[in-house]
């Protein structure tokens, strides 16, 4: 399991965001409340949208907390949207290739959770990623196989319906690989624009998820950063959120 | 591109042959001669044979020349069999799973060279690894690949039987694929008791192989490590090698 | 603060004392449990005495817990005697440079511990390195500032009064340049054959440190490996341990 | 010896002159032309200035080349100046904290050359450092030492004169500890707004420096990054090169 930030709103340090808070993503790397895992140190990322067509993005594999580079580039990096991750792996290496976000294109994507029995079904699910995309296929996380999959299955136009196209396949494929551990998809991903996030699994025990409002914008976050509880609302099991200028909107989702 | 060398005798420390020799493979990451990259910095990897059921492994991202951990492990293991690799990347990412050797089981894999055309053919060809052996695929080079696919297709029991089976389907996808690139194949790899290489390409010019003999066994190698000229022994294109106590025997290979 | 472990005794496979108890170092990276810092993830180290004149080390910057090449060099090496470590940063960057064990010919040094306030005695310490060890400064450890000064002072022919006129030295400048945190240490080092320990603190809370044994061998340790309470003796405040074929020797350890 | 660049203009994505150009800083990190060694592969980094007080440092162990944050961030970042440096090592370890640019409050440095037999003096140099900068002394380079030497000596108020005096006081040492082999000093640095650079040798055999134009701004190299011969001036030996908005400003400079 994970943790992972995202912002949106006028453009803001990202160090403001990921570093000052009193339980920032940093501090949560050593020491998260609502995660399985405390520690979440087996790599880290941040994706950012400037001037360019496509975000950027730093990867790296050592503790998020201990990272000169990541320090250094939070503090210049002015921006008016970006992702953060720290991962706790569910098993594969701490390897840049590895570590969220994922991008692809303008989109960028992080993710907590895990495909249950990954390795039950592994080749069959990236056996669906079309020959365009295949070479993105850097990795073997379950985390990039998906943001791959939703692509395929056209998060570009619709992005409830990519992903709920895509779970259900990964359901389908669990099920008929015998998984018995849950999916579990607490995630969030942009095209630069509009952030979508989405808390759903199959026991209906999904990671947290969250909302929140700063003076310049808006938050998604696994769990809150700092302790200001009237400022963070609980997004419930198997719902999606769309963060727009306007702020976030909070809808049911469900796969069939 | 790549270099690489393997070594099967009496027992001897690593260094002596890794380091000690005037165009050692340390070297030849820095400056080869006979390959089409004369810089082999992209990561680099050594496995050997010691008391356990298995080798041991140690790949890293550094140049060769500059890892201290390699330095001092080559120092203390002593050993009668072991394989070491330099890689120049001929795409995937310089990250410890794309550096050689792979391993599985009591098997050890060092590869120089490239399927022509990758990215046309990698799905259809990933798609071949039977599910016991899909956990395995850890990266995204092709080299990994082929060793799980010669592993697939009976490496155990037939080694020159395997790597013929493996290369045939990995000619058949190039020409559906239409990748115009040639398949070049100097590799080399062992169970802990035999060394097999072979030295093969689509278009007759493939890397360079050689064996030669030291006072306590013998090695087979990308371009000899000295310039002892009369101890080095060019394996001629399209030919196989298996290195037994006995030394080297050299065979004509081809795939139909 | 960091945590570490020693051992001496018949050949044993590193994994086994390292990897495989139930509150090994590699859990206690994650999860100490009487140390002040829990997770203990800025880099780790192993060094082990093989056949060579010096001992091997092997240190690098990623938590213990998932580096792939500390796993697979403890599950090879057999050794008579090492010494690992996992580290807690008390300011000094991630960078192997900075990982213990520090070396030096035959030595091997891990350090739990502190000069209080550092900065404020570093540049008057490391006057006091000779010039023929001042090459071996390689990092900005208060730690490896602390070995190099007990080689200066003699830890060749008299450990415990090398070391005590080290800290002697230690709490002379602290005291000069007003440092106010406390001296903590709680070391071990070893010329590969006896095993040194010891627990000191200026404010008599120094880190923990315990004896224990094996069925082949003695241990030391920061905290106990395993839950076998009885198997586990604790080393007062302010004692000196020497630990031969024999066992642990425990003796009170002052410094004037 | 290393190769670095400088630019200062009109804001310039990184990626574009340092990426770009034919014979690009990262094509010299693997093939220099008229570097003493052709590849420049021990780490990279990259400072470079925003909207903060002080400037963004990213520096990292692997070959420049292969860096994908690097090549993400260069991509992003848009500024006014910038300086680059892949390194070669005369000696210290592949470490981020031995990578340049070094920093110090809104200063840059980069260096290409050494002090000649460095382990005689460094001890004498190092304590000549003041206390109120010595907590900045994180590895183990001649590079850094002299930047914390220049910065003690008024770098702030007079860089020419701090340099002399740094340069001096490094003589006056190597010929007290009896070093033999020369002291060479090809570096560049600036407080954000003026580059400096210095070209000087004990030999009067300096590594190349050079100056040239480009639609946006000027550049100062350690060898010309494109084959537009015209377009490069070659900085004489024992010369100081000043560039403000106007261009380069070329003067002797000596060491008394």
């Amino acid at each position: 399991m994970c943790r992972w930030m995202a912002y949106s709103g006028e453009p803001a340090f990202v160090d403001e965001l990921l570093f000052q808070p009193c339980h920032s993503l940093i501090e949560q790397s050593r020491h998260a409340h609502e995660a399985k895992t405390g520690v979440n140190a087996d790599g880290f990322g941040v994706g950012w949208y400037g001037e360019r067509d496509v975000p950027g993005v730093f990867r790296d594999i050592m503790p998020a907390w201990s990272d000169e580079n990541l320090r250094a580039l939070a503090h210049q990096v002015k921006t008016r949207m970006f992702l953060a991750h720290v991962r706790a792996s569910t098993g594969s290496a701490t390897s840049r290739v590895n570590c969220h976000p994922f991008s692809g294109g303008r989109w960028l994507f992080v993710h907590n959770g895990q495909i249950g029995d990954f390795a039950r079904v592994r080749r069959t699910l990236e056996a669906t990623i079309p020959d365009h995309l295949y070479a993105e296929r850097h990795g073997a996380t379950d985390s990039e196989l998906i943001f791959l999959m939703m692509r395929a299955n056209g998060l570009e136009d619709d992005p409830i319906g990519a992903t709920r196209a895509t779970l259900s396949t990964v359901l389908a494929a669990m099920k008929a690989g015998s998984a018995n551990a849950p999916l579990k998809f607490t995630a969030c991903f942009t095209d630069g624009q509009t952030i979508y996030a989405c808390r759903f699994s199959s026991d209906d025990r999904p990671p947290t998820l969250y909302c929140g409002r700063t003076a310049k914008g808006w938050l998604v976050v696994s769990e809150p950063i700092d302790t200001e509880g009237g400022r963070w609302n609980a997004v419930p099991p198997n719902h999606w959120v769309t963060v727009t200028p306007e702020g976030p909107y909070v809808e049911p989702f469900s796969v069939h």
